[in-house]
Formats: C-alpha cells, structure tokens, sequence
C-alpha cells in the first residue's frame, strides 16, 4: 500500500481520480486538497463517491502531503510547478496532469502558458508520461508531467508512422473532437448545456496549447521539427476524444500490421481490425485507446482514427497508470474496468 | 466459480451482463446465445468488449445452457416461460430479466401481455427478486423474476412508508422519467436519436405493463389493494431513472429517520440526508439506488425522490445482486464498481 | 410601426425576443441596452442574427428608452421595479419578463425573492400577462408582469378544471421538467454541459419561486386558497417544459370536451386528441402550448400533460402576443413560426 | 401562387419541406404522397404542423402530381428516376433531394449507388441546384438535382480557394461532422438514441456516396481532376455540419478578402470575421451557410471552417430558393427565418 496525495481535487481530473484511485488495491488515499472547499467532505460534492470516499478536502497549507509516497496535481495550470519542488525534496514522488512539465523548452512554454515557469530546472529532469513512449524513463521517475488529453490520442496515432519513417512529416494534420468535460469543471458560459448542447465548432484554430505539446513529441520520434495543423473542436458529449489523423505516404507498408506490431503488447493500445470506425464510447470510462488505419480510394492519404476517454487514458487514468510503473505495480493494476456503453 | 448462461445477449441488458459478470470473481461466462447473430464474436458486436469476452453468440439449440449453474434471460417477453422449466428440470437455476414470471395473477398477466401464459405453474413458484424485501427468499429461490426498471426505482420509494402505514395507499402518484436505454435496443422510429433527443414527453399515460407489476408489489407491503397513478416519460439521457413520488401523510412520522432506519443495513440502497436532490449521474453505471424524502412547506404530502440506473440496479446489477444471494456469494461481490460521474 | 426597447438583452430571453421582434412587421428595434456589453454589436454576441440586427447594445443611460412606445424587461429580478416608474411617467408602456410585478401580495414576493420591493404602488397595476385569463385586462394595461415559465404551462393546464370547479383543488400536483434555457445564461457550474446533460434531477423541492406565482393563479380562478405541490425537474434538453399535473375529480364531466370548448378560440393553445401525449419539441420555437387529457384506468385522478417552449409561449413569445393587445395588433401577428421540428 | 407537390414526405426533408413551404407566400400545398402512410393526416404524423397543413398522404398512384407547377422528391435514392420522366412530359418541374441526377457520369452513380439507373437521358439534362455556382441554370432548369448536404458545405467552403487556382487541388481534405438527422428517419440502430448519444464516431472512411458527388464539383470548378479525401463523422445534435476543410496555398492571397469578395452578393453565404468559429446552432433551422477562414501559425496550410444545416441549406431550404430561381420569385422568398438559438 502507498499514501496517495491529490492536490486540487474538485475538477473532473480530481473526481475520476478518486473515483479510480479509490478502488485501487495498493492506494491509501491520505489527503485530498481544496482551499475553496476545506472542510467540505468529497462525497458531499461529488454524490458519486458516497459510502466509498470517507475523505473531506484539506486546505493545502494543513494537508499531509509530505507523508505521501506520491502527490497527483489535477490543479490549473502554474500550481504544481510552484510546490512540486518542496514535494521531490521531501522525497514524495509527483504526478502533474497540468502542462506545468510538459515542454521541455522554457521560453516555449512561456509564450504559450502566458506566465514565468517557477521552477525551469524541474523541467529537465520531469519525464513526460506517455509510457507507450517512455516507460522506462518513467518507472523511475520522481517527477512525471501526465501528457495532456488531445496530445495522448494524436501520438499515439502517429506514432507508428513516424517511428517508421513511412509518411511525410512535413504536412501532418489532426482534426480532433472532444467532449465538453474536456473544458474542465469551471463556470464559463461557452460550455453551459444550452450553449454546448446540440451543437458543434472549432475553436482555437490560430494556436491551442497542446499544439507545441504535440509537436515536441512527434519531432522527437521523427528525430527533426514536423509541421503540424492542429484543429480542435467541442462536441455535445461529456467524455471522450476522437482524433481523426492525416498524413501522406512516402514509402509503402503495410499498414495495419504496422500498427499491429507496434502495439502489440501494449495494454491500453488497442488496434482495431481494417475498415472499423471506433466510437468513444468504446473507451468511455476505461483506459484504453482504440486506433484504425485507413487509406481511402487506396490513395497516398493515410487516415488514422484515435479515441480515448479524455478524463482516463487523456488524463487520471494514465496517471495512474504512471504510478503504476513509478512504484513497480503490474501496470494494469485498478486500471481494469471495462467500458460503459450504452 | 459457477458457471453462467445468457439467452439473448444483444440488446442492453445483455451487454450490461456481460460487463458485469465478466468482472465478477465468481463467475465463468459459459455460453451466450442469439438466433441471429449466432457465430458472432461477442467483441465484435460490443467492442467496448474486446481483449475481455472472448465468447460468440451461440444458437440456442447448441448452446450448453444445461451445463450451468444458473442461466439468466436478457430475452423479449414471453421467452423465458418457454425454456425455463427444461433447465429448472435439469438443475439449473434461472433468473428472468423479462416480465414473465413478476405478475402472480396469470389472468392479468396474460391481460397486459396480450399472450398465453406457457408456465403458469412456474409463476407461482418464482421468488420476486427485489432483495430489498425478499432476500431471504430469494436466497433458496430456482427461479427468479427479476424486477423491472420502474417496479425497482418506485418500490423502494414507497416501501418504508407502505410498510409503516404511515401514508394514503388509496391515492399514491409515481411520476417517472426514465433514459432511453429503458426502451431496448430495437430498431423503432421514436427512440432514433433525431427523436428523442433535445426533446421530453410522458408516454403509455393510459396504462404500462409496469403498473400492474408495481401496483401488486405494494399491495402485497400494504396488505390491501393500493391506488396508484403511473405516469411514464421518456428522457433524453442514455441511462438512469428518476421517480418522483407523491404520497399524502396519514400519520406523522419522522419521515427521514424512517427512511434511514428501514435500509440501514441495506448495501445498495443510499438514504440522502434531508433537502438532497439525488440525480441519475450519482448512480450511472453502479448497483445503487439513492433516496432522498421532502415534505413541500410542511404540507401533508410527501414528495420521494428515487433514484436508479435502470440497466443496473434496474435490470443487471439486481439479477447479479439475486445471483449472489442465490449461490452464497457475498451479495456485493462484483458489483462494487463506482458510479461514473461525470 | 412601433418603436421597441429592450433592457437586458445578453440572456436567453432577450435574445428569443430579438429573434421575434425584428421578424415582427409591425416593430422597430429601437434600442437594446447592456451595462457589460455596452459598445458590442448584438450580432457579435449572437451570430445567428448577423445581417438582420444591426443594433449594438446600449449602456442604459444613454439608451432611447423614453421615446419607445414600449419597454421590455429581459433583466435578473429586481431590476424593472427600479426603472419601470419612470418610464411610465414619460408614457412608455412596459412589459416585465422578469418576476417583479407577478405576485400582488407584495410580502409574499418580499419574502420568496429575499429583496425589500422598490415600487409596490406598480404593482397593484400591474396586469399579470396571461392572455388566455386576462385579454381584455391586458389590452389597456401600460405595465405588465409577464408569466414565468412553469407557471404558464401549470396554469393553462389546470385552467378549465378549476374554472369548471370539477376537481379538487386542495390537492393538486404539478410535476414540471424544464429544458435546461430555463435556468438562464448565467455561468454557473450546475448547468455546465459536463453536469446537465445525460442527467435529470429535481430541484427545489422544499421551495421554488415560481411555486406562490402559481398558486396565486389558480387561487384567483377556484375563489380560494388552493393546496398545490409543484416539483420542478431539470431535464437535458435545451428548451421546453413538459408540466404533468395530477387531479382528483370531485364532480364527473366530459373532460376532453371541456377542454376544447375552453380553449376553442385560443389562438395559442392546442387541445390534442384523446389518448395523447404531447412532446416538447412539437412546439420548439413557437407560441403554442400544447394540451392532452388523460384518466388513466378510468380511475379518480385526472392527468394533464401540458408542454410549451419555456422561451417563447414561457417568455418572449408570449410577451409579444401581450404587445400585440396592447397595440390592438392582430393578437398573432409576428408569432406564426412553426415549430422545427426535428 | 404556385401548386406544389411532395413526393416521400414522412422523412426529415419531407417534413422540412412542410415547415417550409407551408410558410411560403407563393406556395399552394396541393399533394405530398407516402404509400405506406396514405390516408394519415399530415398533422398526425408530425403535430408540430397541427392547424397549419391540412393536408392527408396521399398515394402516389392518385396524387394529383400533374396539376402541379413543381414536384419536389424527398424519397430514397432511385425513386425520383422512375418519376421524373413522365412529369417533366406532363409539364411538371422537379427538384431531386435525392441523389438521383447528382452525378453526370452514369457509370460513377451506377457503382456507388449500386443499381441501374432508369433515366440516364434525364441526367444529362438535370441542372446541379447549387446556386452560388449555377443560378443561371437553374432558372431555366426542368429538373433540378438539389446537392447532398455533405456537398454544400464542402464545396461552398472549397469554392473561392478553387476558383481563384491558390491552392493543391491535388491533395484537398475534408474533415465532417454531421447531426444525426442526416442519417434519414430510418428505423436502424446505430442511430437510435442510446446509440448515438454522448458518443462520436467517423464512418464511411473507405468511401461515401458524397465523395464523388464533391470531387465532381470540385473538379468542375478547378478544370482537372482533384484529389480529395472525405471523412464524415457522426455527431451528437440533431442538425447541423461542421466542414474542416485543409488545403495547401500554392500562390499567395488575402485570402480573406477573396472569400468575402466572392460570396458578396451571396444572400445565403455569409463570411465571418478573421479569426472566427462558426457554430452550427448559428445556421439551425436556417438556409444559411457560414465560412471561416484560418491559416492557423502563419503556414502553409489554410483551414476553411464551413456550417449548414443539413436540412435547410442542406436539403429543403436549398430546394426552395432552387424553386424561387425557377419561378422568377425572390430568391429569399419564405427563407427568411433566423436561426433557432439557444
């Protein structure tokens, strides 16, 4: 059994975290943190939790994070870089699904995050938790930046073909669709059900920050700066991303089997056979991501099909598939439930 | 382990069935049928099954229904009583999810039906399999008639107040909204998305096969024939019923604490404490039934709010609730999984 | 042509009535007034109206309203009772969408709005705008209170009851579900998408403002104090409400024809035939409320379905038909859009 | 006043129609045909046209189809060919929604369409009802192929960048995303409710019957032929699509002002600011297509973002100011309604 912190747990990453967590078989959940809720017991907010979630949120300031073996971060953006430090010195390993870790380059992540970074030198050493990509890096990890939601379908669904060197990187294109929990839990009207509902847009088509995101993990597995149009859009549903990929061929494979060997003993990739169209609720509540490889009319357009649920393998999930790998855990420990359809 | 038969695994409680059973730690997945879709990988139809259900569908000809411990059918209407006794004969235990075997009176059964019973000798030796009031029963039970979604959600609602004699029964109210998941998986025009959805209507306001089944349930708590107006309504969500209960006080009563004291000990029903309004999410997906009691400006009627998932705690999750009792099994085994919020 | 202001227009109600007005041959947007917007083009906030509404909204300090032939207030309560006085000294009729003028017992609204009233001489003039009670009374009124949503749909739907003194009215319930517009364009986390939709719950059990509003109607139509429970649900539907009312006969009538003779010359208002069930979305976007009339089982209680567009016949369209009487307009004119439906 | 017919009405362009013309100033109801529904009252099918359209079903053997000024055909594919023949000879106009005379080449319809067609002489004579590319064609048409709903969004969207000879018409993808409606009133599972709610997919990625139906008209326009890739998605609303479009600039433009110089006098194309993203609640219920223009961090690739309602702009709304050009009405004539938003 391990202490398991989580700072900010009132958002949708912090609520599928404790729902997650709480029926994990070697996690103790030890401290819970809100400033605007201390004292206000989870189960309280979140209904859900009920019977099963005995903890109430702490203020930060109060709350036994340093006995934790591991910290999760489910805060804004500029938080955990701000106490990640006081944390690794403590010896408490930490988990960020914020961006706070996630560009290796500084400046980079300064013009797109609009803020100072706090703390540059915990950017080099934090590893980005795609394990797909990096599990060994992971297991031993003290500090992991949690990949965000688009960017952990759109590599995955690229990855093959980069790795393989077969497509042309210069030209790349992601048109990707996700529910509306993706916004995250804040009162904003744009994401209102009557304004959500029923409809369907693009939004942020000049630069959304997982753009650079993408682009750093694809230029390292092409080993040189991809070019990459990156389209998000809001859907009226409440979980999932679905990632429709483009990329022209430059030398012949075949590609199913491609895709096939690649994931082939991944245990939350999932490879559909040819000609299939995975829906999100496929993966709705589960941590997997389910791909198809299509080439349309046998031209030299590929297209690739990614889906996740965006708050599990796009967020709490594979964070916790993260822990997983940190403390030596099998890596599909408390990562078991199957998906939720209808 | 047992082993376990499904006749008639494509519709919703079919495949809530084998979400569920294939995680329950007692439980081998033996044979699942379907006339149409026999040699069909399971997976292939529900891929949210993949990689975990290695079934097909089987003929039911061929099927090894006899070699189980128990057979549950997730069939029409008018199924079960046409095999149950053959597998009753050979040993086997069966739960119905279908109505064939809940209505006592077989003259009112064949009434609402509009078909001949095949069984009636059967019907009165089935245990009516709400738990909550028959456990005992339904522990030494060979067949049990699994409660419909509505019976469940407004039964529960009703019970400590029937059971304490506390209420009118002569002009009970039960209005209910249940998602469209409650209508099956059939291919008809008023449940296609572009119907139901963004939209809200009361149907079967004339009668529903559910009040007959309701109406003997809380006759049998009142111990005289209770008055009952049912009204149905079709809600744009996938899952979950809400029932809203009216009831005129006969007799004061510390109405919440009644509510607390008649299911404390009961594992899946959740009493909310006073002024609560449960929603459909905080039980989606999970074996939970959450209840929270009003009374309106300290008038004479009660206002009870019930809450359910009509796949689970309405059909699957109490046939498995029922299959633990039935086999000894302890009764949440495999039925702990957290509601899915958001 | 007449010239038409309008205070408060960034919600929903406001931009419902600038959809009506500027498609109204007799109107002439005139002004529109925001303090957060002031400066902004109205079709900037609300593309659907981009080349069709020129205006940009107001701060009202600077808007024309005094040289309107009339003044509608799309505003939070509490905002008409400030300014409503003195546009009707400069001789400007006004029309409140809002609750400051629905209630004639100035405690009572004191009291269920939590606000000292700023102008309770008004509201003794005040003409509670439901034409199908109050034609004539409107038709010479400067100010009116325009209904709330429930309360339009529970009161046109108990109307000929009560008027025909058949029923009960000391025991009357009103189960309402309200799309999710109903709650207003308001940034609050409850109404997000990822909360509302594929959910249902009530709300406001113990006490809801538009609960007096009613009962003050039904109460000037019995000619007594009536007993009314009203629960109100939130439905994942953008507009609509669908009211099921339950009543107990104490007097046998033909009560389909009853209801259409009572409304036989309601432009507005739709008697179905027997055996109905009206949905909301066969009145989305238009003036009309729709009426079934049920007696489930030939028993004692009474079950009217009762559903209107809580936007249009619940606010602005409704709004409008009480400016037609007030300009002697043909009462439908500028509100003949049919329903979209799907 | 013109008579006009239907032909297939119990659909969701059937009904569109309906909504439509009976609000058209210009326009006599004279039949609308079903066999399967004949004798039902349009109104009782579809209650939103209560007291508005008196009209029965018809059978199409005794519909008075050829006192007729127009027949619109709002049937499955195939019908229209073995029709349109002997009203044309009749002196009968007709507008196709279906997909009967959209494709010039027999051969290419024949293999997507997967039958033989019945009168290949009539395709050569059918005008493509696209306006903003054939106005003058279709004023004098006999026949009018109205465009598939996928098709007027990519193709307006498209439009100028082709034209104007800026961009590889060798490698044009179109990324889509349609509301459910557009899968027809059709009894099929995978669009019912619990299907397609809170879930997304793409579908058709080898090959959908609108690819060549776009290439067609994309090859028209650029003068040889392009190379398109089409992937339609279905998404959780009702109405609406959503055209991604991605395309790269071979010769520099503002491209901004190209697109609004081209579309200027367009009363149906609207062009938004730079920098926008046109939801498609913004078209609903309206014949409008809105156009955004990107070019997301100044590359080379332009991203066009193009919205309908795919059963207005789409499909019926289309048809009309077809008819409107044909009849010498204005051509906004009985189009004119705003947008239903929220």
């Amino acid at each position: 059994m391990i202490k398991v912190g989580i700072v900010g747990g009132t958002g949708y990453t912090g609520v599928e975290l404790l729902r997650l967590l709480s029926q994990h078989p070697k996690v103790e959940l030890a401290a819970i943190t809100s400033r605007a809720e201390a004292g206000t017991a989870v189960a309280d907010m979140f209904p859900s939790l009920r019977g099963r979630v005995d903890l109430s949120f702490t203020d930060p300031a109060q709350a036994p994070l340093k006995d934790c073996h591991v910290v999760f971060f489910a805060t804004p953006n500029g938080v955990a870089m701000q106490q990640a430090g006081a944390l690794l010195e403590a010896g408490v390993r930490v988990i960020d699904l914020a961006a706070d870790f996630r560009i290796q380059d500084v400046a980079v992540w300064e013009k797109w995050y609009g803020m100072t970074h706090a703390a540059p030198e915990l950017v080099a050493e934090a590893v980005y938790g795609l394990p797909e990509i990096n599990r060994e890096r992971i297991k031993s990890a003290r500090l992991v930046a949690n990949p965000g939601c688009y960017p952990t379908a759109v590599q995955l669904g690229f990855l093959p073909l980069i790795e393989a060197g077969c497509v042309d990187v210069d030209a790349l294109i992601a048109d990707a669709k996700s529910g509306v929990s993706g916004a995250g839990r804040k009162a904003e009207t744009h994401i209102l059900f009557a304004e959500a509902s029923d409809n369907f847009k693009a939004y942020a088509v000049p630069g959304h920050r997982h753009w650079p995101e993408i682009r750093q993990g694809l230029t390292l597995l092409a080993g040189k700066p991809v070019g990459l149009t990156f389209v998000p859009h809001l859907t009226p549903m409440i979980r999932g991303i679905h990632a429709t990929l483009y990329a022209r061929i430059t030398r012949e494979e075949d590609f199913q089997a491609l895709f096939e060997q690649r994931f082939a003993s991944e245990p939350f990739v999932d490879v559909l056979p040819p000609k299939s169209h995975p829906d999100t609720r496929s993966v709705r509540a589960a941590n997997v991501c389910r791909i198809a490889v299509h080439r349309p009319q046998e031209g030299n357009t590929l297209v690739i099909l990614s889906v996740i649920d965006n708050l599990v393998k796009g967020a709490a999930g594979q964070a916790i598939q993260n822990m997983n790998l940190m403390f030596g855990f099998e890596e599909c420990l408390g990562l078991s439930q199957l998906p939720v359809l209808p």
